[in-house]
């Protein structure tokens, strides 16, 4: 299908955003430049200053908010306070007419990861810097720039006293980068309260696939991640005193760690890949339509390592089939140089990374079983223990939906070319929450570029895909409203 | 053979030691207040003041004594002095009376181990408290404590104006915790200069093997450590992004270490135990001999994991077999808690302790051989690098040599019984040293004790050890001058 929405409408937005784009460009870099570092605990009050921040921001464009106290949280033994959500809305969810608009909820997060120039930027992470095309700050692309998108959106309808197409509810949180603590609870217990009404959610927190082409991504994988703890002495031995006397722990663990899965990435604990489907021919030419190439693979990781030469085989493993990753060893001796210990307990960590219709508490089940039986059988001394430490499920949309229909006509107006449809390898555990609580469809909508570092050190926003996404937002509020009366199975 | 020391000797001296006894607790006192920690730069200082306390020590006991610069050590690309070696000499190494005297050269170290309350010591480190017949202070034991057992047989000889029945020379070094830098080349330049004319060396530096028994050790297990890396991507990844994409480091490198060894302690690298002789039935009856039970080992560990539950293995795989141990792996996440990194080259850290005749040299290529080979079989398109990061011989001396007998017949007339014979599972470098640049015998003749705690928290030397190790090694030095004339056949 092609666009509802009229270039009537369509033509003065984007102009506008271009004309003010300097403005917006102004407005990300006082986000930035607030160290919203929710994994720091010195740095809590900042967090708090960026919901304010945003609140005001929220506030003077019309939209009605409240900041959500979340309670605290321990650290190190001591109880300080969690940020509070930000939860707002905009629009007429009182008259007949305004209860016909959809009601879209906007998530996003105000916090950010750590970053201190010391650890290899080029330039202050907290002070936005221009770069080419590049806006170069922690934040700029996770996820101050997604949210000043929806920003950027609300004041094109406020300077120019525009109508919303749609009712717009928000939900920004400031521990996201920490766990999200306290907000699964707060959309539960609001899923039939200030969520009431919602019939799509959007949320832009994640990236394209390269850096060419638009993605709407419709499903995420789940993760169960694994403790395996072998211990044996009291405490650590020096290996020329017992070296040869004892069962030493490392040796079952590395043992145990070279059973779960080979070099190829097939998984050789039984039954965890069975309720993974067969790929069908269909699903094939899916992935074969991605943009998508082994040269962007041996580019992000930064050597010619991909498991396959096969660009389809590689995205399947990405997106839609299960991995096991071996993360580390704790309690081992993990330092530079030379150190003769046995270590007395030692923790392999690895984790499970989950497709439908894996059920993390099988996983953990089919984990726990085989481990206890292949330790059974080296017939050590030592003692074994299987410890899982978080688990969260996998996630599909139907990407057929109207809100995924929405965003691909934007992007099309916007960027001029379709969007790839991609599943994401990673989890961002609130989508699941709002799919389940909400129980309506959720639309991962990205605003940044693959090789945007979101983590990393020099993290970036690409000036036009600040721009152009901020249209893209825009746009696909829009062809939602423009959809009202559309069936949704059309 | 039983002692050729006159009873008008031996009850003078060891009567003296005992009524002397409180006064040499107080210089081990003042020997332990110094925190001569050679493996942190910021205690340098007073590593360079324990050379100097020791030097006025032996010049007030009639030592003639230098110091011997080493040079300078490179400590986080800064380049600080080494604490000097310390020389003695005492004697009369002139007259014909004089030459006929055996010399024996004794070593020990004044540095010590890292120690601070906060690590869970019971009493400050630095200040020597007793505890029923403990002595606990860092360095009590390991080594300050065997090195003031020789200040006090010179103070007996110069309060009294006694002649010693040796010449003795000193070589005392400040560096032995952190790898002995500089005294190699020192002990080699000085094999035919100052330590000319030596007949045999003592070293008291190592400990009994429980707590009831004195021990002369015999033997030292020699090293080959390693470091086995796996390095793929050019930085570390995401396992959401990239797990079941591209070939992990990791995996390959926990097949390779389980590759090593069984968790029976069995090498398994092709021709790594080839040249380890057969147990000979004379060789059992030692083991069997010495005073040490699978109840004295579970003691030391602190759990039942001993690898057989017959005495004589254990003390073989700790004293005449080789050994494999994984000490862990650098590069991996080695925190707690969970975290979802691939990492991009990881490094597996394991050691082989060497009996006769294995040959470092050859241990390290059969090393790189296998695992090379091993890896081949992989078919990763990750890269490996084995590193031999040191290696040491191993070292059995003649234990029915003159010196063994002096220290065995100068045991039985302090302790009453016999001395066990023991090897040692792991390395006293110097030893070695010692044994090829001067070509001469030498005994490892312990003061402490198994439980001592050498380079743990609570570091103790029992009082008892003190003043009869005091008195060992003076009844040492008699019967070695009482051997002047007997064929070392004997
Ligand atoms: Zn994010
Ligand atoms: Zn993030
Ligand atoms: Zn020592
Ligand atoms: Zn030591």
């Amino acid at each position: 299908m092609t666009s509802r929405v009229a270039t009537a409408i369509s033509i003065p937005f984007t102009e506008w955003v271009d004309a003010n784009a300097e403005r917006f460009i102004e407005r990300l870099k006082e986000a930035v430049a607030i160290p919203s570092i929710s994994g720091d605990s010195a740095r809590r009050d900042d967090v708090f200053n960026m919901a304010h921040w945003l609140d005001g921001q929220l506030k003077s464009l019309g939209v009605d908010t409240k900041l959500v106290d979340l309670g605290t949280q321990n650290v190190d033994g001591k109880e300080i306070p969690l940020p509070p959500a930000l939860l707002g809305q905009i629009g007429d969810f009182t008259s007949e007419a305004g209860k016909k608009k959809k009601t879209i909820l906007i998530y996003g997060h105000f916090d950010v990861q750590p970053a201190s120039k010391s650890d290899g930027w080029d330039s202050d992470p907290f002070v936005l810097t221009t770069v080419g095309d590049k806006l170069v700050g922690r934040g700029s692309t996770d996820d101050k720039g997604p949210i000043l998108g929806w920003l950027n959106v609300l004041q094109y309808h406020h300077d120019n006293q525009k109508e919303l197409p749609v009712n717009l509810k928000f939900c920004f949180e400031g521990m996201e980068e920490s766990g999200s603590e306290g907000l699964d609870d707060l959309i539960v217990k609001e899923a039939k309260g200030y969520f009431a009404g919602v019939d799509y959610v959007c949320i832009s927190d994640n990236y394209w696939l390269n850096d060419r082409t638009p993605v709407l991504t419709y499903g995420l994988r789940g993760l169960c991640y694994f403790s395996v703890t072998v211990s044996g002495p009291a405490w650590d031995l020096h290996s020329g005193v017992f070296g040869g006397t004892v069962y030493e722990p490392m040796t079952d663990l590395v043992t145990l760690l070279s059973k779960l899965v080979d070099n190829k990435g097939k998984i050789l604990i039984p039954g965890v890949v069975d309720r993974v489907p067969s790929v069908t021919s269909e699903e094939i030419k899916l992935y074969e339509k991605l943009d998508y190439s082994i040269a962007d693979i041996d580019k992000a990781v930064g050597a010619p390592i991909a498991l396959s030469s096969d660009k389809v085989e590689v995205l399947m493993g990405r997106m839609r089939n299960p991995s096991l990753s071996l993360h580390g060893i704790e309690g081992a001796f993990s330092g530079e140089g030379a150190k003769t210990v046995i270590p007395a307990k030692v923790s392999g960590k690895f984790s499970i990374r989950l497709v439908p219709d894996q059920d993390p508490k099988e996983i953990n089940k089919l984990v726990k079983v085989y481990l206890e039986s292949e330790f059974a059988k080296l017939n050590s001394k030592s003692k074994l223990e299987v410890k899982p430490l978080s688990d969260g499920k996998p996630w599909v949309a139907d990407y057929k939906n109207p809100n995924y229909e929405a965003a691909r006509v934007a992007t099309l107006l916007v960027y001029g070319k379709e969007p790839d449809f991609t599943r994401e390898g990673g989890s961002i555990p609130v989508t699941l929450t709002f799919s389940d609580a909400l129980g309506v469809n959720v639309l991962l909508l990205p605003m940044g570029r693959g090789d945007d570092g979101a983590h990393s050190t020099n993290e970036k926003l690409n000036r036009s895909n600040f721009i152009e996404g901020t249209k893209l937002l825009g746009l696909y509020l829009y062809e939602i409203g423009a959809s009202i009366n559309i069936d949704p199975k059309y």
